[in-house]
C-alpha cells in the first residue's frame, strides 16, 4: 500500500484560531478538518504526519501538481534576483517573456491569434473582462450562459453563473442573463442549440439580442456535463449568425484538463474570447487571463483594470509551465493516456454498479445517485488518504481531478482505493458511514 | 543627485510583442514606456540600465517598497521548503500563522474583534463579499456609496465607483447604488453627513433603506479627499441607525499609509466591515481580506468562493509584514514623521504656487488645477528618474505614494524633483513639454 | 352585397391636424386612412359616407359590438342622473352593484371566490399590479411568462411581453422575467411544460425560484397560439409545487371571445390571480380588473392605487353587460354556434391553399405565412369594407375578431370577403395589390 | 349653515360586499365609509341622504367640480348619436376636435409646439411613455426624479416616486433614477440645483449621464412642495446643458389648478415633454396626454401602445371643457381670486396657531405637524359634511383641492369649517377626537 494513512492523533488538532477568526464562509475545510503543511507533486501532507493523495488539484488548479521541481526553481531565482514582484501593468521582463511563449508556444502551433488582457488574477475577473468586452463591442447588455454553468462570484459571473445557494448570495436580483439548457440537458432526443436558435431567430421570443454566449466544454462545478464538438460549432454559428461573440470559459476545462491546452481544440470552431485562470500559472499563484480576437480590442486605456492585474510570479511559472509541458506534444500524450485509464476505470466501476460516467480528458466522474452517497464516498476515501471531492447540482457526482502528473500506476493505486469506498457505500445501509 | 537617470539610448526598446499580443486595455505603460526587469525598497530598474525613484507603490501595494528582504527571505524559504502554495480554503500552517499574528499583532492591540473572510485576492473581490454580506444580514438592496469613490472593477463594486469612464465599461446599467457627496463635496458650508440623514430619515426622498454605507476615508483614486473624524463618526451613527452596515474600504488608505494599520484608528468609530488588499501581503502578492464582526458572519459555508482564495504565499509574506512593522510602534512613528515632511514640502509648493494640497498621511497630493498640467509634471518627473501619477475627477491632481519605508533623505529629494517639474510647468507656456 | 363601400372621394380627406399634432407613434391609422364618427353593433362609419364591417373589435374590446343599446341606455341615464362619475376608490352604487352582479352572475356560478381590485383602468395596470401582488405575497422577484406573450407596455408589464420591437422601446434592459416557451413552441414532440419543470426542479438552471407564472390561454397579440387544457393543467400544477402564483392574463381572450367568460373554464385548474380589461365595461370605456384568491390579498390600504381606479362609468355598463349577456348560457351557445362557423370557414381556407389555422372559440385566424401577404390581404378586406388586422411575431395572421354578437349571416358574408382577398392575394404575383 | 350633515342612521350602512368582494387595497373608503349616489358641482351625496363639500377633487381630477352641465350635455349628445366610443388609435371626429381645440385654445395662445400622443389613459402610462420616449432619444438609461416626487405606480413610473411604501410595492429593486433633492428640500441656504449641477459636471459623481429630469412644479402628493420659477429655471438650463430632457409632470398641478392651463406658464422654460392627466378630461374620465417637441417625435408606429389608448368620451369632454373655460382669461382671473381667497385664509389660521403653509394656486395646505393631528382634522371636517384630504411624506398636510369653479362664498364657508376642525384638534388632549 502506497499510502501513508493520516496517524491516528491522541488529540485533535487544535482549531479554535479558526473558530476565533475565520469566516464561517469556508468550506472544504468541513470535509478535510486537517492542517497541511506542505505538498510536492501528488502529495499533500498535514500537520499529523499524514499523507494524502490529491485526487482534487485545486479544482484543477494544480494540474501539474504541487510545487513542480521547475517551476519552484524557476520563481526561486527570480524572487532571489529581486524581479519585479508587483508592477500593476507596466512592461516587465517577465510579461515580455510570458506573452512571448504564449505567442510561440500555445498560440502559433494552435494557428490562433488572440490578444492578451490581464485581468484581476482570479477566474471571476477574467469572466467580468469578458462580458465587458461583449457587451461594449456589440452594444447590447444581453449575456446567454448555460444550465449548471459556473463562472464566478462577482457580481456580473455570478449572473451567469446558475448554482442556486451561489445566486442567493448576491443580496440582489442578477440581471443581463438568460440561462439557457446545455447539450444534453433535456435528454438525447432534444437538440438544445436548436432550442436556442429557435428563440433566437424569433423576434417574439422574449429572449433579447444577445451581446455573448458565454460557455464551459465541459461543465466542472455543474456536475462534468459535456458538450459535443457539434452541439459546439452550432453554439458557435448561431453566436456568429445572431451577432453575438462566443466566449468559451476555459477556467477548468483548459491547460491540458480535457487534453490539448484548450477544451476545444480540433472542435471546428474558434472562440471569440476565451477566458483562463487556474493551472495558468502552473503552480497555484493566482492568474488570470482574458484572450480575444485582435478586431474585438476596443478598449479605453484602464477601462477595466485592477491593482494585481499583472502577477509577476504566475508570469514567470506560466512561462516555465509552458515551455515544459507544451512545447512538443509529450504531455498531451501522457494526459490521454492517463484520461483512457480513468474512463475505463470508471466505466467500468458503472457497469458494475448501474451507474453513469460524466466528463472528459482527466476531467471525470461517477454519479451516485445522491449528494449522501457521494459524501460518504469521498468521506471513506479521505478517510484512505485519498483527497476527492464532489460536483453537481445536487454533489451527486464523484469527480476525479487528479494531477495531470501523476504516474499511471499510481492513478490506478488512487482508483482502486475510490472504487473500494464506492462499493462499500453502495453495500451499506443508507447513514451507516463506511468501513 | 542620488538618481540614476535612464541612459539615453540609441534605439527604442523592442515593444512589439506588447503590440502584437497585450491587449491595449493596458495603461500605465503609456506614461511610463520602459520595460522594467528589477526592483528592490524604493527603487525600480529597467532593461536599459534606467533607475527610478518609485512614488506610485503600485497604487499603494508597495507600502513596505519593492522585495523587502525580511518579507522576500519568508518566502523563499516557504517556496523552497515545499510549503502549501495552493489549497483552496484548506487549513495549512500559513493560514494558521496568519490568522494567529492578525489576531496577536493587529486586532488585540487595537481593541478589534474581527472576522476575517479570505476572498478572491483582489480589492474588488473584497468588496464585493463586503457587499454581498451586508445584503444577505439586513435583507436589503440598496448600497451608499459616495462621489469619487472607487471601489473596484468587477459588476457589484463597480456600481459602487463614481468614475464615469470606468461606470460605462460595464455594458450594463449599474443599479442597486446611490452616489452621495462625500464630506466636502458640497463646499466646506455644507455638511454632507446631514444631507445624508435628512434623506434617510425621509419616507419619500426615494432613497431606499440601505444594506451598507460604503467609504473610503481618503478616497485614493477620486482625488486625495479626506473626510474628517467628525464626519465619518456622523456616518457611522447614520449607518447604526438607520439598520445599515458601515463599510470602510481600506484597500488603498490602509496598512500604514496613514499612520496607523487601518486608516480609521483613534477616530472614534468601528466600522462593521472593513475591506483590505494592496499592501496586505506586504510584497505586493494579490491577497485581500474582508473583516467583519463575528456577528455579521452569516455566511453559508463556500456561499462566496474562489479558486485562489487562501494564497498561501501571501500568508507568508503578510505575517512576516506584521511582525516585521506592526509588533510595535516605532514603523509607525516614522510614518508620522515623513508625513509631516510630506505635508510640509507640498504645503509650501502649494503656497508658492497657489494651489491646494490634499490627503493625509503618506497619501497626499497637490491639485494642478488641470490633467493636462498634471500630466505635464509626472511626465517631467519621470524623465529626472521619479515614477510619480496623478489622481482626480480629471487626473487634476499628482499624488505622491512612496514607499512609507524610504528614507527620510530620498523623500526629501525625491520631492525636490516633483518641486523643479511643477515650477517648470506652471512657467512653461501651456502645451510646451517641461525640461 | 350588404356592404356600403367607401364612396369614391374626390379630395383625400383633411388628416393635417393629426400630421400637425398627434404623434406618429398611431399605428393603425396608417392600414386604415379614414376617420370615423359613429359606429353601432358591427358597424363603424367614416365621415365620407362609408361603412365598414368591424372584424377587429377594438382587439377584442368590442366583443358586445360598438354602442350596445342596453348598454348605452344605462350609460345615459347613470349620466343623465348625474351618477358619480369620478370617486376615486370610493364606494359608489355603480361600484356595489358592479360588484354584487360579478359575484352573482359571474363568480358564483363558476364557483370562483375571488376579490377584486380596480387598477387603473387599461389591462397593462392589471397586470403591473396581478405581477406585484405575486412578488408581495411570495417574496421572490422573478417571473416567469412565456414566448410571444404580451401583456402590456408598461416597464413591469413589457418586461413580460415577448416583442422585441415593443421591448425596445423600454430604453433600459427588462429584468425579473424569464420567457420560456409556451405551449408547442418547440412543435409537437417537445412538451415545454416538461422543460420548465426540468428547470425549476433542477437547483442549478439558473432560473431563479419565481413569484409567478404569467400566461395567456391563447395569445392574442402573439400569433393566437393556443395552449392545451393539458398544457395549462401541468403549468398550474408547476407554479403550485414549486411556490409560485398562476396568474391568467385573460385581457384579450376572456369575456366571452373563447366561449366562457374566462377562458380558462372548464380545464380542471383555477388560476390564482386573473386580469381582465378590455371588453370588460362591455362598451370599449377604460376598466381593468384584477382578480385573485382572497388570501392573497394582502395588500396594504393604497399600496397601489391609481387616480381612474374606479371608473364608475364602465361599472355601470359593465354591471348591465354582465345581466344582459351573462345570466343563462344563451350568449354562450351563440358564440358557440358562431366559433363552430368561423372554424369551418377558415379550415376550409387553409385547406384549399394548404395554409394554417390558429386559436381558439371567436379568436381565430389563419396564417399566411408572411407579414407581406396578410397586409394585403387586410388592405383587400378593407378597400371591400371589412376592418380586419393581422398578429403574430411577424404579422403573419389574419386573424378575425368580430364581435361576439355578430349575425350568423353577416359573419359569413364578412368571411366570404376575407376568403375572396386570400384567394387573390394568394394568385397575385407577389406584390401585386389585389383588385 | 348651507351643508346637510349626513343623517344620523339607525343603522350601518351594508358594506359586506366590499368586505366580500374589493381587494383590502381600497383605501379613501376607510376615512370616508359612505356610499355615494351622485354628484353634481362642488357636492357629493351618499346613500343616506348626506351631502358633502368636495374639498378633495378626485385629488384634482374633478377642476371643474362633478358632472359639469355643458360637459355633460357633450356627452350625454354624443353618446345618443351612438360616437365612437372606442376606436384604438383610429382618427375619429372626436379626436380631430380635440386635437383641433388643443391646438388653438391651449398650444397656439401659449406658443407653445408640442405634439400630443394618446398613451393608456392613467397618469402613470403617460410618464412612462415621457421616459420611454426620454430614453429613446437620449439613448441614456438614467432619470432624475426628485424627493417626494410622485409619479405613478407601474413599474418605470413607480422607480420615479419618493414615497418608500409605494416603493415596497414593487417588489423588485427600482432602478434607473435617481432622486435628486427637490427645491428647499435641504432649507432655504442650500440652493439644490446648484448641487445636481455639481454632481452632472462631476464625471466621478456616479451619477450617471441622465436621459431625463423629472419634475413636479407643485408636488401634489409630496407635500405641497412648490418650486420656484428661478429653481425650475436652474433645472431646465442644467437638463439642457447636460444632454437630458426636461419632463414636467403636470398631471395634478396642470389645468388650472395652479392658476394657468400648465403650471409653468410664465415662467421662462419650455419643457422638452409635459405628462397631463387627471383633470384633463374635466369630467372625471380617464385620459392622458404626453406631449412633446415635434423633433422628439422619434416612435415607430405602435413603439408604445395600449388598448384604450383614445378614449373618446374624454375626447368629447375634454374640448367642451377646452372652449368652455380656456377660450379665454376670465377662467384664470377666478381661479386667482379664489386662490389668494384661500391663501389668505390659510394664512391667517397658520399664523394663529404657528403652523406653516405650503402650495400655491388653488393647490395648497397646511402642515399640522404630524399624520395624527392631521387625521383628526380631516375626520372632523368630514363628520361636518367636508371631503378633505392629507398629503406629505408623513400625511401631515391638511390640503385644500377645492373645484376650481366653486363659488367664493362657499370656498369660505368651507373654510370655516377646516378652521373650525383645526382649532379643535390643536386645542384638544393628544388622541381625543374632536367634538
Amino acid at each position: 500500500m502506497i499510502f501513508t494513512r493520516p496517524k491516528p492523533t491522541s488529540h485533535a488538532p487544535d482549531t479554535s484560531i479558526y473558530e476565533r477568526r475565520e469566516s464561517v464562509v469556508r468550506s472544504y475545510t468541513r470535509s478535510m478538518p486537517r492542517q497541511f503543511t506542505r505538498a510536492e507533486s501528488v502529495w499533500m501532507h498535514d500537520n499529523q504526519g499524514g499523507r494524502y493523495l490529491d485526487f482534487l488539484s485545486g479544482c484543477s488548479t494544480l494540474n501539474y501538481g504541487h510545487n513542480h521541481p521547475v517551476l519552484k526553481q524557476a520563481l526561486l531565482d527570480y524572487i532571489a534576483g529581486d524581479g519585479i514582484t508587483h508592477g500593476l501593468d507596466l512592461h516587465t521582463d517577465a510579461k515580455a517573456d510570458f506573452l512571448n511563449t504564449l505567442e510561440q508556444v500555445i498560440l502559433k502551433p494552435r494557428g490562433l491569434d488572440y490578444r492578451a488582457m490581464f485581468t484581476g488574477p482570479t477566474g471571476t475577473n477574467a469572466v467580468e473582462a469578458a462580458i465587458k468586452l461583449a457587451r461594449k463591442v456589440t452594444g447590447r447588455e444581453m449575456v446567454i450562459a448555460f444550465t449548471n454553468g459556473f463562472h464566478g462570484m462577482t457580481l456580473g459571473a455570478l449572473a451567469c453563473t446558475g448554482n442556486a445557494a451561489k445566486r442567493g448570495g448576491a443580496g440582489v436580483p442578477l440581471n443581463h442573463v438568460a440561462h439557457e439548457p446545455y447539450d444534453g440537458y433535456h435528454g438525447p432526443d432534444v437538440d438544445t442549440a436548436d432550442l436556442l436558435e429557435r428563440r433566437l431567430a424569433d423576434p417574439s421570443s422574449g429572449l433579447d439580442a444577445p451581446a455573448a454566449i458565454l460557455v464551459e466544454t465541459v461543465q466542472g462545478e455543474g456536475g462534468l456535463n459535456v458538450a459535443s464538438p457539434e452541439w459546439l460549432r452550432k453554439i458557435a454559428d448561431i453566436a456568429k449568425r445572431h451577432g453575438a461573440l462566443m466566449i468559451v470559459d476555459d477556467i477548468q476545462a483548459g491547460c491540458g484538463r480535457t487534453g490539448g491546452f484548450f477544451s476545444f481544440e480540433g472542435m471546428g470552431f474558434t472562440p471569440d474570447i476565451v477566458t483562463m485562470a487556474k493551472s495558468l500559472s502552473g503552480m497555484g499563484l493566482p492568474f488570470a487571463l482574458t484572450l480575444f480576437r485582435p478586431e474585438l480590442d476596443q478598449w479605453s486605456p484602464g477601462e477595466h483594470n485592477g491593482t494585481f492585474r499583472g502577477n509577476n510570479h504566475a508570469f514567470v511559472t506560466a512561462t516555465a509551465a509552458f515551455r515544459h509541458f507544451w512545447s512538443d506534444g509529450r504531455f498531451q500524450e501522457d494526459i490521454d493516456r492517463r484520461a483512457a485509464l480513468l474512463e475505463r476505470r470508471l466505466d467500468a466501476i458503472a457497469v458494475e454498479f448501474g451507474l453513469s460516467t460524466r466528463g472528459r480528458g482527466m476531467m471525470r466522474g461517477i454519479d451516485l445517485g445522491s449528494g449522501e452517497t457521494a459524501a460518504t464516498v469521498t468521506a471513506a476515501c479521505f478517510d484512505r488518504g485519498v483527497i476527492i471531492e464532489t460536483s453537481g447540482a445536487h454533489d451527486e457526482i464523484v469527480k476525479v481531478l487528479a494531477p495531470l502528473i501523476i504516474d499511471d500506476a499510481l492513478l490506478s493505486a488512487g482508483l482502486d482505493i475510490v472504487e473500494r469506498s464506492i462499493r462499500e457505500a453502495l453495500s451499506a445501509p443508507i447513514g451507516v458511514a463506511a468501513e
